[in-house]
Order: C-alpha cells, then structure tokens, then sequence
C-alpha cells in the first residue's frame, strides 16, 4: 500500500504513483521482519523488509559498503565518529541502493522505459542500471548542463534530453507524462525510499550510534534512513532510534530555514549558491516530510557555509575517502554542533558519505609542498624527510 | 622466508630486501591453509594464507569486491564472461588491495615512512592509507606528470617529490635508498603480491573460471593472481589453476613480445605510446617473472590497440562498469582470442576490471544523441522514444 504521510491517503501499490493528490511524496507502509543471518548480499539479507524479492540479476553489487572511524577527526571533537562510506558503489554513490528497487518496480509495472530527472549522481547511476539491464533510459537534464556533466552520464549511453524552462517544475512534469510508459525514478520516489533504508540496517548491524548525521537535498535519502530505522523498531531489533541531523549547505538551506522558524512547509530557496551542488536542491519535493520527521523524532537540522565544506572534504580525505563537497556536510555541521555544544562528548556518530570526489573536484585547504629533485641527488634529497 | 623464482636465492623475513641480489623480485613462500566460512572481512576470511594477521585498524574495507556476469559482451561473444570489479574499492582500485599488506610489513620492520614510485593508482591508495594511520608518505613522480594527476594524488595529503632523471631507474633508486627508513611499496613488493592474492581467493569462491584476463604493466597483479592459484591447488581446494592471460595494449607490450618470440627475458619498450596508461611500463620489474609464468602454465599473453581497448571500455560501460582504459584490455584480448578461436566456445571467463574510469576519461565509441525539448513539449517530444 502506497501512503501519504502528511493527508495519510492511500493507494494500491498497482499503481505508477509516487506523489499523492495533496501534492506530497508516498511511501510504502512499514515492513517488520527479521535479519536473516548467513547472507551476505544486502537484498536478501534484509529481504523481509523489502516489498518484494529482489533479483540478483539485476544488480551491480551495491551496498555493502563499509563503515570506517575516523581516527583523527573523532580525537579532535571528542567524539566518535564513523563514516559509512557510499563511495564505493557501483556507481560511486548511495544512489545505486535507490536505483536497483526503481528498476524492479518498473519492470513489476510492466514499464519498459526507466526515466530520471537529474544532472549528476542520479542520472549516472539510473543510465548504468538501465543499460545494463537493456532497459531503455530516459535522462532529462537542464539546458544549461556542463559538457562534463553530459560526458559522464553518457558514458553508459542513456537517451539524453536537455529540457529548457523551470528545472524544478521539471520533477513533477515528468511523474506526470511518465505514468505508463517511463517510470520515472526521481528523488523522492517510494521505492528508491526503500532502496536507501539499507543503509539504515548496515549501520545498525556495524555500530549503533547516537547521531546520524544525513546530508540533505530532495529529502530522499533522510526519508529513507528514518523509515529504516523506525522498521527495526517496529520490528523490536532496537529499543529507540537514534537521532537524525539532517545538514544543508547554507547557499541552499531551504529545509533548515523552515525547521527553524518553525514552519510546516518549506519555501522555494531563491538562488542556490553552494559548492555542494549534488544537495542544492531549491524546492526538495521530500522537505515538508522531513521538516515531519525532525519534529516527530527530535532531529535537529543545520546549516554550514561553503569554506567549512570544504575544509570537511580535505579532513575526510585524510581519513582516506575521497569524497564530494556534498558528502563532506555532515562532518562540517559536526564540528559546529560539538562546537556549541548541542551534541555532546563522547557520543558515537555516523555521517553518510553520499558520493565519491573524483566525480567532480577538491579545493585544497591549504598549500601543498611539492619537491624538486634529481635521481643522482635522491638520496640526500630524502634524508630531510627522516 | 623471501624467495627469487629465478635463482631461488633465499632471504630472512626480517629484512628489508624486495629485489634479489640477481635483480629479480622476490616472493614470499607458499601458504597453505583453509576458507574460514562465516567470516566476511577479507583479510580475516583467508587469513591462513598471510604472512600475518591484519589489524582491521589499518583497512579501508577493501575487497570483497562483486563477480559481475557481463552478459551483453557474454552473447556477442558465445562465451561466459564475468567481471571482476575492482573500481568499488577504497581508492577506487586494485591497488588497496596490496597498500594495505605493505603497509603492514612497514609497521612491522619498524619502518615510520612508506612511499611509492607511482603517478597514479598505486600513489593515491598509498597516500591515502599512509595519511589515515599517521604514517609519513612519500609519493616519487616524475617532473612532468600533469597537475591534474597531482591534484588527485594531492587530495590525501602525501609529501610529493617530482624527481627529474629516467623513471624507469628511479623504482630501483627508491629500494636502495629507503632500505632503513622509507619502506618503498612499488608494484612489485612481495608484500603487494601477497595482498592482491586475495583476488585470486574470491573468484574461486564466486566463479570458478576456465580463463582469467589480466591487464600487465609491472607483472605485480598477474604475479599475485597466479601465487593465489598456486596456493589454493597447494592446499587442496581447487585441482587445476585456471588458464591466466596476460594483456598488455600494443602500444607497450614488453612482456607480449618476449614471451611470443620465445625470449627469457623481456627488452626496455623503447616510447611508450597508448591510451592505456596505467599499463604502460616500458621495463616491468616483474616482467621476467611473467614470462616464467606463463610458460609453466601455458599461459597465453596477447596484445591489443587503443581503438579495441577505446571500444572494449564502453562496451564494459554499457554493462554498468565505467573503467579506466587500462582496464578495458581484458574484454578486447578476450574477443581477438575468440575470434582467432584460441579460446573455446560457451567458456567462463573472468576478467580483472582494476580501476574507475572517472579518474580519467572516457573516448565514446560513436556519437551519443542529444535531444532538446521544453518543458511545455515536453510530452510530445517524450513520446517519440516509446
């Protein structure tokens, strides 16, 4: 059963819907299950969670990934921290969890075309799968797209449409001209909800924690994440979820903004101005059932300017993962929050590193040193390094 | 115990010693163990096949990387294909896999500083595992890598020497000098064999293959792949080691040419010249140690040219797997040896997809169409493509 969380309307799951008429994203119902133990591939491991068997044929062998502690950055903020790291999925980002569960739906639909609306993460990772699976793809993309962008959603040689006119209003459009012929895989659809609970369940399975610090765009992958986790409730796997940070870049913080005003509904960010382009979303389709959620489970939302997401990303690296802007707000809102003391001492973190680095690019911290010097000379040259 | 297959001079574990005296590359001794079932770590899984145990402190989470039944490629070519992908690991290469055991072997011989001679792969995941466990890194590369290639190593903060003089000599240069106090992991320390052993291992347990293909620059991955084999038939799991397939890209096939003119030793590649850089050594340290390979296996090493290597890396994008050009040679030696028929019909095949193809770039194979619409026709303009 597809359900709305704001009107609480309801519809068969036989339909392509993924809006409800009041104008919010659905989601599945709830799923109580068990792990099943001995399995390692994550569909089947958590099968009893999922709507339906997924099929390991359709799959590149996403999640999985791994959970590391940062040793450095936890020393520092008198806390401990993990990284669950989403770098290194298929398509080098959480998105893949998403994509995989699209593709089943569509198929079960009897839908032979997969459509995305988006310019990076998404539409690399909804091209792969499709391809793969000889499923006819549909991207749709800004007018006003880099020729980088193009190339690296070419790669695995998608039909590409460059759409000019409102980009935003482009999301809803395309849900509705999609219905039976293109299932169109957005940010918020339920299934792609589904997909990301998996990472919910990872964590819980490597090291509970007390925060869970989730960067926030669409609203997607905080959407998933808190139905995760109230599934293992429900299901008596945890006693209480942990509580969940949802972090914007302040140049697009229109979730934030609305949290702390108290609002219900968020308002259309004017000019997003960020480097954390993958989560500069002016009008997240999943932000009113986020700002739901914060409230419902005392989440907390912040905010962080461009020069401490960059900072974030370098410190990352020197944990060993190479990671986007985007994936670096997390640890950037971190520091913040122990800074003013709204998370406290000791406690054990979790931050969602969304996608990997080399997609896009670093801006250094600070100078890095390069040497010179001659092979015949080597020797001398190294000894000022021991 | 060190050991050189070639004069079968022998050395005590305790010294620093990568080459032997007669200039070949050492190796440790043959391990012989079980599978420890139920454990899912890779280092833990097979442990009984290192030199020691792993500190799961040091990892990234590397390997455990997915089989991917590649199965478009499969029907062209009447043949069972699977791809070993590579590109999900920590640094987004095989590479983690040996960075992390010679990482190990530093810290054991008391050594504070580990480099590397490398400009790409092998020096990100080395910088990246020395900054995450505080230990001084230091990448050699030559005075004319490009700044794009610095950036990337960059980003985990290494201490970077451009070294001017013949980079060829500087992998032997490095050896001498850093002995006591800087241990140089290059392609092919024995302790990097050992890591990338563990490839080898999980293959058996996903598919066992009649081939596999491996893309040969210095020999370390060929190397560590057979010495996985080897050890599996040593300790009874498997009857046979598979048929290995050296590919090298025409452009730079030391190995290739020596082994097909029947020589027992390869000669210095004279200019280097193709798109698959990450194979193209012009005097691969390991390169005699794989001629004697594939001779006492009946190992076949076959050629290929950029444009099959630039074809084979988008037909293995269309699979869902963006590699780098390097790690394309697999597929194309695989469709010359099967048209030649040097390779059966209705074979399993694995080949080794070593690196991502974001890290560099991609030629695409024909013209990718790009279609524009508006938004407001953006139904009509929808409708030509179902």
């Amino acid at each position: 059963m597809l359900e709305c969380e704001a009107c609480r309307g309801q519809y068969e799951p036989d339909q392509n819907i993924q809006l409800c008429e009041c104008g919010e994203p659905l989601r599945l119902e709830y799923f109580h299950g068990d792990i099943k133990e001995g399995k390692r591939d994550v569909w089947s491991r958590y099968s009893e969670f999922f709507p339906f068997e997924v099929d390991e044929k359709l799959n590149l062998g996403e999640g999985n990934t791994p959970l590391l502690k940062a040793p450095s950055i936890s020393k520092k903020l008198d806390a401990n921290l993990y990284l669950k790291n989403e770098t290194v999925n298929p398509t080098w980002s959480f998105k893949d969890r998403g994509t995989v569960l699209s593709l089943h739906r569509a198929l079960n639909l009897g839908i032979k075309n997969l459509g995305t609306v988006s310019t990076g993460n998404m539409a690399a990772s909804v091209s792969a799968y499709g391809k793969r699976n000889e499923i006819q793809t549909i991207v749709l993309v800004p007018s006003n797209i880099s020729n980088k962008k193009v190339e690296q959603i070419s790669t695995y040689d998608p039909i590409l449409i460059k759409v000019t006119g409102d980009y935003g209003d482009l999301y809803y459009e395309s849900l509705k001209i999609g219905k039976n012929e293109i299932y169109f895989t957005n940010s918020n659809s339920p299934f792609r909800i589904e997909g990301y609970k998996s990472i919910a369940f990872e964590i819980y399975e490597e090291k509970f924690p007390d925060y869970v610090m989730i960067p926030t765009s669409s609203g997607g992958l905080f959407r998933g994440l808190t139905k995760g986790f109230k599934e293992l409730k429900r299901s008596g796997i945890i006693d209480e979820i942990p509580t969940l940070i949802s972090v914007q870049a302040e140049g697009c913080s229109p979730v934030c903004e609305a949290y702390q005003s108290n609002e219900k509904e968020i308002k259309r960010w004017s000019e997003p101005d960020t480097v954390a382009r993958a989560i500069s979303n002016p009008y997240p389709p999943g932000g009113n059932d986020v700002l739901r959620k914060l409230e419902e489970h005392g989440g907390i939302c912040e905010k962080v300017p461009d020069k401490d997401i960059l900072k974030a990303q370098n410190e990352i690296a020197r944990e060993g993962i190479f990671c986007q802007p985007s994936s670096a707000v997390g640890i950037a809102a971190l520091k913040n929050l122990r800074r003013k003391d709204k998370i406290e001492e000791g406690v054990d973190v979790v931050s969602i590193i969304t996608g990997a680095g080399i997609k896009g690019e670093i801006v250094l911290d600070d100078e890095r040193a390069i040497f010179h010097c001659g092979l015949e000379d080597l020797e001398t040259c190294l000894t000022r390094f021991f």
